[in-house]
């Protein structure tokens, strides 16, 4: 009880198609730390904040977009108890062997009604943060180069009948619904789902073409971090969508930009926090575009069409 | 799974020598919302982010104090399960029959080993915060009356036999350890302990005389709300113990300053996230100055001594 | 000597098409404080942190706009030498008595090529800030009143020949050209000019019709109070033009955004300080989307076309 | 007229007992940039953002403390007026050479009151500040090298009779009074000059022995800044005195902290602006503690006591 089960977005495999340049820029614009190479070509990083030995995964492909998301769960028994109960509520799930990613051992894979591959794992090595766990100091060199998120923190994904992946999420998964936007009063535009006290630790919004990515998100600390951020993506041309704004969903503050192959990201700042006892946020289509972004009180073209 | 059973500190109840000038100091200092009078002469309060009814309730004593700490669970049925499991353990429990509180619904107390009581409570009336469920605006206007924190956050409790309440919170109660000090390789000074993805819901430090409070805590957004709470509490006169800085346990942002009656409080920012997967951060007596109070490094005469 | 002569911007008079709904917006969403209204029915405003009595009027008229922006200048000896100055640089002048605005000595205005009002003045009644001079604390409750700016800190305007003002600003009245963007090798798109180490305290863009008012700016102390007075516009569902965003030119951050009447104004923070010893930073056409919208690197339709 | 004369502080020349270990500390810690070393084994160094050759000197000595401090004026002529004009008013000058430092013209020496030297110059080579004057992006990558202050600011000199001082000032070098504390109602404790709209560009505290530092000045551009120069502080084991915290004086928010050799610096961030036309403020001793440390309100026993 308390904290357990599921525990948090743990890695995602993202397409790209120039490889070197893409490693150039989520390790020197982003700012992530390369921790890995596989046999695929794969490379495998993490922020500087994280334990895990990876939570960004990027492989060379001919089209952008996302591979799968994966969630990390508190042990074996759960991830064996979860994938029975995916299995009895009529999800097909299949097992990926320990070892096709580096440092991780067995996973669970499922594919969601919107399209997506999610995967559920219990153990990848811990190589630990950068400041260790003996009388650490605050932050450390690698925590200002480039823009140097915190973690990896949720992924919004597009795709049909999200009320469907919403099910498995709260029925099965122990997730809850925190905030959404309400198309009208049978269906939702878009869901904002956690497993934590996170404000989402995944978000879908309904699209016509299923398993696409809106955006995967990393948290920064402070709204100056995130000015820093879009400093640092004028300084490198990276093409950025929106932002420095907030969001009126979570309240957080955010950038959303472009990687070199269009895979639209999120740098990510405060938002509430979140209890399954509390009621979920409802916004309405005449405000949806507080919802998204609170600033300007209406969506650019390219929120509902820009999608990888 | 996921977020259940304990979900987090949800009252406290503090012992003050003048009422009327405490209330004054809660409302218009610190900035909470009076949200109600009992029979007993006691006055509740809510931060204007919190939904439900009052996380703060203060008694007119003789001396001051905490009277109790208490966590909300996610239903009756986790109450009757943990009363059942604290009995089990060997720890006695008391019903606290609904409406002793205001809004408030059965409650089960216990007594720490530390000399704390700490409840346990599946239901508070939910009032919302002052933004509401539907479109809300990003903040309102009692965001800005007076210190105006988001949360009660945690508190840090003094008294002998910490081992023994953290047994309590990890074996019972479903928490984690997430930071200690270690006095030597047999015992810990200090212990922080999570049910959530917080730094911290409870914090202990090892003392000889039991039951004593060394602070409650308060969460701010920012560490520009931290300079304006110092602001605030110098334009009140306010007694600051230490701040503004950082601790480097949690590596957040702090002041420590003096309720008009002596009690402890703490305004808090940021600090790292936790998950029960991660290895608790270990600090050693050297450090123990870092561990505190991360810029000075080295701890006021006040810290270990000074508690209601 | 050091800072003597043109002190600082020191007041605007503005034309608003509904006063009361102006008033309202100046007053409670602004945040400014008013001072007096005059036998012309002008409403006056100064900030929570100016001293002297306005530094804002507003003016019912058919059309909005700026009617002239004026100067402090240190003594009515430089007031009178600088008439004369203007008179011997070709520049006519014409001196408004005293009185004719509230708590303001005699002015001398002049028109700018540019087709602008500018005015100069040396005595205004200093009412004091909010929290006086005599142990002051650091900031008092209108600082929190609306988005609350400091001071008001420069003008853009725009209109034909503006390198004829650059000449009066620098060869009669001290100022020096700290920013500029070259429309080509012979003449600039944009001019920014200061009088004191701030990085400008009035500009201009060329523009074929005279007169213009492009923003009103004032000052911010902190991104964080950018934030702030992005979210309480979105509150007030204020017309934001762009932001909260930095500025190439002066690296300061902004929001445009409109008052009722569609004047632009700024809310700035930030940016460089300036001294007349330094080199002008120069910025070429093919960067001028980073100069003006240093995120976003490119103008939007508005920034050139939409004045009043 | 404007800003003119005596521009800002352009130097100071501190005395060091490690030089290595000095130039380790002022490299890496505070984050300047070396620029230089002369044939008297000095070196000199400037922030990232100042664009002439230095703004710091070390000398190695037997004893720490300031050798001197000088401002940058406008001109040649300035010089030669300020010189003619100084010595009118019974203070004494020298010329020290040009090239005594290194890429500086001919400077101006006299020695206030106060014992302390002070000089006036005109010309230092302007090598640029790192972004350049065509263009620049907003920041360098050696604006987070270290603490990585934006300029030198102000200095703190500590000695006898600081009205004889604040008259050469006032009255010779167009500086004016901007805050001071009154040790009753004939003298000052501590007085706040300005030539500029800085809130301070020297300032000075009554103190029996002539000559001596209380600290050199350094801005930050945030508060967030200030919190990770603490940061870096504890990181690199530096001495803090107190901070962050703010000053009541100035409004601005400080760190006091040693440098290896035991001469204070302070980080020190925001703080009023300040015009000539304003009513200097007053703090009386009652509130002298608010006046230093706002948020404490009371002195520490080093803020009168320990000097170099």
């Amino acid at each position: 009880m308390a904290m357990t089960g599921v525990l948090r977005p743990g890695h995602v495999q993202l397409r790209v198609l120039d490889l070197n340049e893409s490693v150039d820029f989520y390790s020197n614009v982003l700012g992530l730390i390369e921790t890995g190479r596989d046999a695929m070509g794969r490379v495998y990083f993490k922020t500087w904040e994280e334990r895990d030995h990876h939570s960004v995964i990027l492989r060379q492909a001919d089209n952008a977009g996302v591979d799968f998301f994966a969630f990390k769960v508190d042990s074996d028994a759960t991830l064996a108890k979860l994938e029975k109960d995916l299995n009895a509520y009529g999800v097909a799930t299949k097992r990926i062997e320990a070892g096709d990613l580096l440092e991780t051992r067995e996973r669970v894979r499922f594919t969601l009604p919107t399209g997506h591959d999610i995967e559920l794992y219990a153990h990848k090595t811990a190589i630990g943060n950068e400041m260790g766990e003996l009388n650490p100091e605050a932050w450390c060199a690698n925590a200002e180069k480039g823009i140097a998120p915190i973690r990896l923190d949720h992924a919004l994904l597009y795709g049909p009948d999200i009320e469907k992946a919403q099910a498995i999420f709260t029925d099965v998964l122990g997730f809850f619904l925190v905030e959404h936007i309400a198309l009208d009063d049978s269906q939702d535009l878009a869901i904002w789902l956690s497993c934590s006290t996170k404000a989402h630790d995944i978000a879908f919004v309904r699209h016509p073409e299923p398993g696409k990515l809106h955006h995967v998100s990393f948290l920064l600390e402070t709204w100056e971090q995130v000015l820093r951020a879009a400093d640092i993506m004028s300084m490198n041309r990276v093409s950025i969508d929106i932002g420095p704004t907030r969001h009126g969903v979570t309240r957080g503050t955010t950038i959303y930009a472009f990687d070199p192959n269009g895979n639209r990201f999120e740098t990510f700042c405060g938002g509430n926090y979140a209890y399954p006892d509390q009621k979920p946020t409802k916004w309405t289509m005449d405000e949806v575009g507080a919802a998204v972004f609170y600033h300007d009180r209406k969506l650019n073209d390219r929120f509902l069409t820009v999608v990888t």
